[in-house]
């Protein structure tokens, strides 16, 4: 693939936005990474979103959102892959960007979910499972990733408590990040303690849901000596991989190995040619804590059955082997689904470019970002590297 | 842009479609233009739809789709541009092969409205205009149209019965299609005396939804040797393009001019290097008859104003001047939203293969395809041309 740069980030905080409507919260998120880029126009746009449809009752989404931030004329889709669709509409900046036809383009994702109650939320984000296998028999989200949790515990012995540090880490990480949800610590005991969701999954398994967006700006390498990056170190894509698997969890050969993250990840290593022990952090898709510990495996960090043993020894913290949802992850800053495989990239620049605060990660020079949508269906790996 | 070519066609019957589920539909397509083509695997698809979170209660339907016709493991994504989801999908295809990532490619447009009923329907087609600041206000879909239609009658002085022969045309060349939803010939009287549905748009004015599917199998030129065509002409892509405009039909400069459509067509036109007298027919997006009016004065086929003369001289039928809705278009063979971009475009390739049955046109070298969605908000035109 040629090689492309990320010049411009931005973000939303992941809240309850009541006084904005989506497309207010897209180009809050655009017109912040257009500004750190330094342009005032782009040659195209794609908006990753799951849900606009249930929750603002509006498609045409690309278009709506090129129109309210100026860019009426130039091409603007939506792309959705559940909750990967902030990934995939990178991909497709991506390949808009390598195929020559564009030069400059938005990647951008874009949730709002506070639109509609608890419960239409539940039935709506099921929409990323099979409708008619699973959806059909009341198996919501949550209770897909319970089974898949529980298929875990039971096959390599650990107890749910063993998987407490992948959210006390989250919680610690999201303290200091100003556009993370959530900004409270919490102890192993509070994780043990935790209202159940859906055996054996608790709240403090669980990501918190939100409205939120994020924006980059990619841009061909060749056309980068258009830009003054005033200091800042240039971010190159040097992996960008997508796979599939089957969409139902019954049909997968094995429930607890997440094969499209191992595909994606192997083809994205071999593009960067780099292996995991040169991987300085992990933005992972922790929308559930098990979802953390079968990605860690799948992407070669840990040994099958293993996950949880790093994270018992630390390795999963900023200071550690192989530090994860650095910024907070899904866990910490919130999960709001279309918009959160742009966050996660968002925060990989901010940790390559060494402005990732009190969580930053020494050193970070190759960073690793995964975005799953649905229970392990879709999952799209990105390498990132500070140049 | 690299040289795509288009191998392999499939369709579906446009029809409700009760003892089928929307991943059936768009698998009968999809296994169809494999069949064509001579291919048993792809290297990712991308599937064009609107209304899956309404209609199905699915997303992350591209993965849904991949699973269903064994490419687990490939790249599959759903795009989304409201009724010009087919062509956005296909958009995205190109871009992957030009980019060189990719070497064959399914481009699928699927949609499964029969599942909600028709105020339903009516309400989620709503999504495709700006619900915030059009929808909200009760202007459905065709509400839209009708205040676009009578702006335009009065501007330029023309009666709704000189739009007649759009329609007139359009089902006349559906009774031969047997994939079209309408196999109905109908008078100008006829015409003149439907059922009026938003004044001055009455059912004849108005292009059926319905469910089907539609698939293109797209390759790199450098990639044609692998296969063979058994003597069918190669069909290649000459021009590819997409333009946005204002959403909201009331933020337009000139509500009768679909800008959207004439920057779309300009760009296809210079990458092409063909003007509009070289185009020996057009597959438009007659969704209304306005529509099909609008389209033609955009792309240079007639001039401001004249649209309903070049209609009612006889210039759009497969024998005039410049043919339109060859199988049908929108008004015969139906428009399931988020398919008929697909649709067209293997209509197109029908008639550049000599294969479009009693409606061909002669020593049809060059047809320009382009889809739309929204009220003229997201517009996509493709030129292709039979080697």
């Amino acid at each position: 693939m040629q090689e492309i740069a990320i010049i411009g980030i931005g973000q939303t905080k992941v809240q309850e936005s009541w006084d904005k409507s989506i497309r207010e919260i897209a180009g809050e998120a655009i017109f912040a990474a257009m500004l750190d880029a330094g342009i005032s126009t782009a040659d195209g746009l794609f908006i990753g979103n799951m849900m606009s449809a249930f929750t603002s009752r509006q498609e045409n989404l690309g278009t709506l959102i090129a129109d309210w931030i100026g860019l009426q004329g130039k091409e603007a889709f939506k792309i959705e892959a559940a909750c990967g669709s902030g990934a995939a509409a990178l991909r497709m900046a991506i390949s808009a960007v390598s195929s020559g036809e564009m030069d400059t383009v938005i990647a951008s994702g874009v949730e709002k979910m506070s639109e509609i109650s608890g419960s239409e939320i539940t039935a709506a984000l099921a929409a990323a499972a099979d409708a008619d296998y699973e959806a059909i028999h009341g198996l919501s989200f949550v209770a897909l990733n319970a089974l898949i949790m529980k298929r875990y515990l039971y096959h390599f012995g650990w107890k749910h408590e063993d998987f407490a540090l992948f959210s006390v880490n989250a919680h610690s990480n999201a303290l200091s990040n100003p556009y993370a949800r959530l900004h409270n610590k919490i102890s192993v005991d509070q994780y043990q303690k935790a209202r159940m969701i859906s055996a054996p999954i608790n709240l403090l398994d669980a990501s918190p849901t939100g409205d939120g967006s994020a924006a980059i700006i990619v841009t061909s390498k060749s056309n980068l000596s258009n830009f003054n990056f005033s200091g800042k170190p240039i971010i190159k894509i040097i992996g960008s991989a997508s796979a599939t698997d089957y969409l139902a969890v019954h049909d997968r050969n094995n429930p607890i190995w997440l094969s499209a993250a191992e595909k994606s990840a192997k083809r994205a290593y071999a593009q960067a040619g780099v292996s995991p022990n040169e991987i300085d952090f992990f933005e992972l898709h922790d929308a559930f804590s098990i979802m953390a510990a079968l990605s860690l495996e799948a992407c070669g960090f840990a040994n099958r059955g293993e996950a949880p043993r790093i994270a018992l020894n630390g390795d999963i913290q900023p200071s550690g082997k192989i530090p994860i949802a650095t910024m907070g992850g899904l866990k910490g800053r919130g999960h709001p689904v279309g918009a959160t495989g742009i966050y996660q990239i968002v925060e990989a620049v901010q940790q390559l470019r060494g402005t990732a605060g009190t969580t930053q990660v020494e050193n970070a020079k190759i960073g690793m970002v995964q975005n799953i949508g649905g229970s392990g269906a879709t999952i799209i790996t990105h390498i990132l590297k500070a140049d």
